[in-house]
């Protein structure tokens, strides 16, 4: 009757360009991480909150922190009222909304934490998807940088609930203010500097990707890739991009201290700027946390256009291997810092804010390369076998699955064609079942059932070669009454697991 | 320096029509109902899949089952390679792209679960969103009705998991080949009689809705509703409709199967309908099912039109209160069913499938209509108090605030403007916090603190009402030396746990 169905067109099953299906053991390892930094979130005072993954795109802003182009990457649609919606490009812009919102019944500081898929309309590229996770935590009425210290704690615990060993990362601290003062030491202040300074930000942001040699070129004349094609600089003299470039360059802050304090003495924002960077050492001291846990950084410039005031961001300082065979160190697997001006936007008054963002992925390939997850694996499940299709042979089948399944084993009745039985035996090897259960019309008449250890199965069948011996030993293969099923099956599963862990 | 901040312009915060946010109490909720669903779908051996919120909207398909109106209700746009993407409606289309596009990696019969959320672009309503989860499993490539019994067996136990006590709650099954038995019996068959068949579909579909009477007339020449509208009905003469009428109206299946079956007899598919659900009533009883759990049951007309075999549907059977305060069965939370086209529209082949799906939200307001969800409760943070703003005073609260929670104690400092003290305390108060820790300058001369028992104070407020009286008590506060402050603290929180525990 379903005549849609008959057409005899055959359509290309194929998932759109830049998203990716996820397998199990992705989904396990995910929710295994997420699980832990929940925890972490939890012991800290912060409180879960969801917003759902459209916005109106006018709500949602310009305010996409890594794009040279705000809002091009964002997939819009338009609603039958003519609105224009967005499906969310962070968590943070929705998170801004949220508090607008409902600004009257939320009690400020306002703690919570959010995990969730984020779309950015973007060409797709190897390991750059167009649909990907972030786990967010934000305070929003958080005026001092006292909020900011205690995320760089948080995000330091997180790190260490996971699993990864101190040494092996670090959190590093900057602060936006202290680049405005610099700005404004080297003339760069005022409204009228505003498209030059961003030329400035620009060109630092570059700093991991062509070192202090391309950012002094940028900051400069300009620099010539190696295409030849060639990158119009900011166009700073030489004692402004030194002094731009000794800024980005500080590698032990105290150390430069002094020396950064007076290049901005006497600016707006820069003192201020030193003055939040000292105290937010002071107070993760305070705290337990010594300068190779949390470290005031003036190199992390990452953010730098989109925060407010201080920025931080989680690095992994090991080394990994990467596609070219290189030893690097892994990175950043996520930052984040003060966005005084996201939920004021909507208000007449000032909403302090400050949050963080982990890419999800990308700190899940960092746990799988330290062997950090998925480390108690799942079993798959016991395979029930059907040798007798008639109803009455199929609901013994069913009840002892059923039996299993109520002692707390997984276990599943072969679902797929019955008849041809060598195809059983192959599901339940690929899908790597350690246990087959079979019974015959003999065995049935007889009230008993056969057990077979496909583990040990397996494992003997390497050792023995010659095929008589093979088929004489009837290895791994036990028969047992009805009764004693679930027992015996207890019992094959808990040797299974005993020489998984003498294997390790 | 960052201009587009500046504008004056206010913007209206708003969530776009038909969506939700979450707050932490659903969020927890959710959380802790999927995790127990998951534990069943696991020990009967589902894996968890995953696919991304996007489809090519051609390979999504016009699988709508609950609409009139296939595709309109989806949220589509166009990709900039003029593709067109659409936002999946619901997780079994995907997935059968899924399974199509990997077909020769994939082991079936393969069965998984995922939960997920799906979007219908639809005029939005009371409690109808154009975001919301659903909660699926599947088994591809499971060609036999031992299948679609696993389905219902994994229905009624993971309402039971969920505390759904039995009795609660029945799995009724019915079988789209026997309507198409009916249909074929009552003149309808053939290709020609399509258009007519569908409108015999959805007369039945309204079952609910209208009851028998009502069907009754949309069968025949058509019902003109209380407001006059008249809506065209299938034009079946008298003897079709009653066919119809008595297979959608049988109550006691045992004591009408013989009457259906002679109904049927001879049809292409009724006969083959009738022996598949005497064959699923079979395998469920050898699992362990009896009719109270699982029955047999052809008023369930839901969803017949997309389905090719078995459909299935959890249906609570408790008493709830409805909105116009009257006694209403609370109904379905989940069904589906047997879809043998989805799949092998992509394929030159045949792909047997059947699943369900749990709608998330029902689910989970029946069993907080049950209380058996949110049972315990989290406990807010301990509010460590600012007396003091300077860094070093700081630094000891953030070390209290770090202390407690490294013994697994939820605690926070307050991270809003210190200056105002009352609004610490009313910030606590709001918060539910159950502690509050106060240390001013004189506490810290002496290496002490301040612990105020936020319940217990409440409870004791309450009691006293002469001011002088409280006052003078300083009840349910004691100073302690800072080295005691965890252990305190401990204290307290257990004792405050006790006192939940004996006021249930």
């Amino acid at each position: 009757m379903s005549e849609k169905n008959k057409k005899p067109q055959k359509l290309k099953a194929r998932l759109p360009r830049g998203f990716v299906d996820r397998e199990a053991h992705d989904i396990r390892a995910v929710n295994e991480m997420t699980a832990k930094i929940r925890e972490v979130y939890e012991r800290y005072g912060f409180d879960p909150v969801e917003t759902p993954m459209f916005e109106y795109t006018d709500a949602l802003g310009k305010f996409l922190p890594d794009s040279d182009r705000p809002n091009e990457g964002v997939f819009s649609l338009q609603d039958d009222d003519d609105q224009w919606m967005s499906l969310r490009y962070d968590l943070t812009a929705p998170l801004a909304r949220h508090v607008a919102e409902n600004f009257n019944d939320i009690q400020l500081p306002y703690r919570t934490y959010r995990a969730g898929y984020v779309f950015r309309n973007e060409k797709p590229g190897p390991g750059r998807f167009r649909q990907f996770m972030q786990f967010d935590a934000d305070s929003v009425g958080a005026p001092g940088v006292q909020a900011d210290a205690e995320m760089c704690m948080m995000m330091a615990d997180t790190l260490e609930a996971l699993g990864i060993k101190r040494g092996d990362y670090v959190i590093r601290v900057n602060n936006r203010k202290v680049l405005d003062g610099v700005m404004e030491a080297i003339g760069l202040g005022g409204e009228e500097n505003a498209a030059r300074r961003l030329n400035v930000l620009r060109a630092i942001d570059k700093l991991d990707k062509f070192g202090p040699e391309g950012v002094k070129l940028l900051l400069g004349e300009g620099r010539k890739d190696e295409s030849g094609d060639f990158t119009k600089g900011a166009g700073l003299n030489q004692e402004q991009t030194e002094k731009v470039l000794f800024f980005v360059s500080i590698q032990d802050y105290a150390a430069s201290a002094a020396e950064l304090a007076a290049l901005v003495a006497g600016t707006a924002r820069g003192a201020e700027g030193v003055e939040e960077l000292n105290a937010i050492g002071a107070l993760v001291a305070g705290g337990g946390y010594d300068s190779s846990r949390i470290k005031i950084d003036p190199s992390v410039v990452r953010g730098l256009e989109y925060y407010t005031g201080p920025v931080y961001e989680a690095e992994l300082t090991f080394d990994v291997t990467n596609e070219k065979g290189e030893k690097v160190v892994f990175g950043s697997v996520g930052g984040g810092g003060r966005y005084d001006g996201l939920v004021s936007r909507f208000m007449g008054q000032p909403v302090p804010a400050t949050g963080f963002s982990i890419g999800v992925s990308r700190l899940m390939t960092a746990l799988k390369n330290l062997g950090k997850l998925g480390t108690d694996e799942v079993i798959a499940p016991v395979l029930v076998t059907v040798m007798d299709g008639d109803v009455e042979s199929m609901g013994r089948y069913q009840r002892f699955t059923q039996d299993l399944r109520n002692a707390g084993i997984r276990a599943e009745m072969y679902q797929g064609n019955w008849k041809k039985f060598g195809n059983q035996l192959k599901y339940a090897d690929r899908r790597g079942s350690p246990i087959a259960i079979i019974q015959g019309g003999d065995e049935r008449a007889e009230g008993v059932v056969q057990i077979k250890d496909l583990i040990e199965g397996k494992r003997l069948s390497g050792e023995i070669t010659d095929n008589t011996e093979w088929r004489e030993a009837r290895v791994a293969q036990i028969m047992v009454p009805e009764a004693d099923l679930v027992e015996k099956v207890k019992e094959i599963l808990a040797a299974q697991a005993e020489d998984r862990e003498r294997a390790k």
